[in-house]
């Protein structure tokens, strides 16, 4: 990037918001893949209107744009791998409004989801979507990526929370999308479709969420089960019942004991898989589920395989069980230095098959394979631990990750529930969508963004080189 | 349509299934907006591959092709305005899988709503969208159109249950989009892009669905009170208390009036507003919810107005209720032959000032002007009464509805919550929608439709008239 767009970028968002220094760089070159690309500038404008004056300037210098939130996503959305500017969203962090009255919010990009949480829970509102980063991502990234969470299996994901959208177009025009109101259907749906496009169809600079009213109960309970076979059966039985619980999580032995060293669970010892189910609702009705589950989990005639059911008794208890869940995915490093982490999902009925061929695979390439995550909607993290300077393992790696693409493929499920295809699966779209929907979807993206300079490389694989031989020209720090 | 077409047209679907002749012609020209345009011929295709080799013919011949359900729009949405070929997609009618374990069922586009309703219904599940016209309407139009109904205060819209679809492309190119999983973020989100996009992107073969467990219990009221006004402010309140109805409708004193002639409510004399309301969940949430609800209605000191809450003892008294929600649409044509019907949304709680705007334009041009609908998520009925061929009150009729939307884009609402642009909000659209997002969405459209063969005339007004020209020639009967 030449000294010449330096100073124009400068002049946009003011010399203390733009960083050239290598140092600073650095800490915005990775993400929670711990993949890194050095970009040639980081810019943390100010203000829609500045976002504009970026864009305006890429589109004469053709040099690539690329959004970024907290940086915690898994897929590489906001890695510069073409180089070029990077917009840190954290200055457009204003909650804007919460309108009570008709449970909507509008939110700038940069506001942390947890932040946001908190501040609808104190006026009795609730925002549902609740990636177990929460404490850290972002709602702009949540947005770009259609995040979920353990709650999608009762409440959905980001997706079914966004009205509306003001964005700047990769051309520096504002788009105004969707609607302040609980329904809308006027023309194409925008709003749907900018959500979920990781980054490459606009800059989201503000955000209309709809709220719903703050459950007013709930229970928790820990489920211990002798295998994680018996532990998948039960998420369908439990669904089944007419139970809907907010959160409907698994982790199988492995996970269980990294977590286990971690935070003491004092975990029978022949634990093979563990549930953890919450239910919300109002009194009543949250009573009546929980009767219904404990009923539903007594029978040991037929689940002999249940070793334990655990209620927590106060909110210490479900803040530590809530824990417990929170820390598998850090406290999997323990094992390994590195990992491969995919968020496939499966048609709920067909989980127990999805962990036997975890298993099997795990035993014939020697590698551990951990899986945990959002069984209530078949949504399963699987880990693939590895170290990347190992160049035995990493090849075993990339096969694991194959063939469980393959395998999750012939299920009929998808490669990815909340994390998006970023850089780390577009080489395996094609997978799952067919010649008419790529094509589609790369005109579309022509039809935002015909110079491909917003965050070119992402989603489409076969765009990477090209774009990246493209732009390397123009970005070369 | 020249013969040499009509000929290939036949040796696709078959002769018994092109029809040609006038009178036939004539059943496929109107809809539920009573306007008519007569197609050039009508075909009553059997699989997406035959629909295919249409849409081959006619983009190599150039004629517009027009997908039908059921004519049930309110829009115009399957009126074929440049002439054209009418797809009538009633032989595509069978439910093809109902996976109960994993809550998914598939459908073809003619499945009746309310057929495909009760057949998940019959095995304990619940598909939530509820347009009137659910005896009648067909899955394919639903979700051309994101159809609504008195569910989606609650369950929401179609766009929430549609996980993917299979579509036949302009250019003849079968398309698959989505999942057949709880979760899916891979690539762009084309299934809601094609979600209420009337016809105008892909014609829709085969529809996968989520769905609910069905609720055990649920509770009906009858609010009656002295005034609109009083409805109004009590949907708000009824909200803000955390109770979260399946149905919140109202009626103003004039739907009341034609329903009462039509079906005998026996309401007192100065009945000015109805309320309907409807709670539904397991057994102790229902009842927990129907307790809160007749305590806030008790508080006579807070609402001096409510004159009366009735509640319906037995399925036939839920049925009758129901049925007078239903008929007040046919019922209006008791006031005056025509009506323009609208489906505006404002906030919830600006429900009371679009209420009396109606009012006073109502009085002030001199014409019955009645609303009901969807109070709980704020979308209004607005029905203008008039007599369409009498100039002065057509006249006036359009005066009313600009005056409408424009009020309600000043209340932060938008024109359609349910019933889509079609051709009868075409010309309106540049109320609610900004210059970046017209151009987006006319150029998606040519991503998908270059030729604009595909149901042309819809949703642009400025479309209209090119469209209409350019096709007029290739397709005139």
């Amino acid at each position: 990037m030449n000294k010449n767009i330096i100073k124009k970028l400068q002049d946009i968002v003011g010399a203390k918001y733009l960083a050239t220094a290598r140092e600073d760089l650095m800490c915005y070159s990775y993400d929670g893949t711990g993949q890194e690309y050095m970009p040639s500038a980081v810019a943390f404008p100010g203000s829609a209107a500045e976002i504009s004056s970026i864009m305006k300037l890429a589109n004469q210098e053709l040099f690539p744009v690329i959004p970024r939130g907290a940086g915690t996503g898994m897929t590489g959305g906001s890695l510069p791998v073409a180089g070029g500017l990077v917009l840190v969203m954290s200055r457009l962090n204003r909650i804007l409004e919460i309108d009570a009255e008709n449970q909507v919010a509008e939110v700038e990009p940069g506001v942390i989801t947890g932040q946001f949480q908190s501040a609808v829970r104190k006026q009795g509102l609730f925002y549902p979507p609740d990636p177990a980063s929460h404490n850290f991502c972002t709602m702009g990234g949540n947005v770009a990526e259609c995040s979920g969470g353990p709650s999608a299996v009762k409440y959905g994901v980001t997706r079914d929370y966004i009205l509306g959208l003001e964005v700047v177009l990769p051309d520096g025009k504002l788009l105004h999308t969707g609607v302040r109101t609980a329904k809308g259907v006027v023309g194409y749906d925008l709003t749907r479709l900018i959500t979920g496009s990781e980054g490459t169809l606009g800059i989201i600079t503000k955000i209309t969420v709809r709220l719903l009213a703050l459950p007013t109960h709930k229970k928790t309970y820990l489920v211990l089960c002798d295998s994680i076979r018996l532990a998948a059966v039960l998420v369908a039985e439990i669904l089944k019942s007419g139970i809907l619980p907010n959160t409907l999580e698994y982790m199988d032995q492995t996970a269980l004991h990294v977590v286990n060293d971690y935070l003491p669970l004092e975990l029978p010892h022949n634990t093979g898989g563990l549930l953890l189910v919450e239910v919300d609702g109002n009194e009543r009705s949250t009573e009546e589920q929980g009767e219904k589950l404990l009923k539903l989990l007594a029978d040991r005639q037929a689940y002999p395989g249940i070793l334990e059911v655990r209620q927590a008794n106060n909110d210490k208890e479900v803040k530590d069980l809530w824990k417990a869940r929170r820390s598998i995915s850090p406290a999997t490093f323990k094992l390994r230095p590195h990992k491969i982490s995919e968020d496939v999902v499966v048609p709920k009925t067909k989980i127990p098959r999805l962990v036997d061929f975890t298993e099997k695979l795990s035993r014939e390439l020697g590698m551990i394979i951990l899986t945990f995550g959002h069984a209530g909607d078949g949504n399963i993290h699987v880990n693939i631990m590895l170290d990347k300077n190992d160049p035995e393992e990493n090849r075993k790696g990339e096969t694991a990750k194959r063939r469980l693409f393959e395998y999750v493929m012939s299920l009929s499920g998808t490669l990815s529930g909340e994390h998006g295809i970023g850089i780390t699966k577009a080489p395996f779209l094609g997978l799952e969508l067919d010649e008419a929907s790529l094509k589609l979807m790369r005109n579309i993206k022509k039809v935002f963004d015909p110079n491909n300079i917003l965050n070119p490389g992402k989603i489409f694989a076969e765009h990477n080189d090209s774009a990246a031989k493209t732009l390397k020209t123009a970005s070369s720090p």
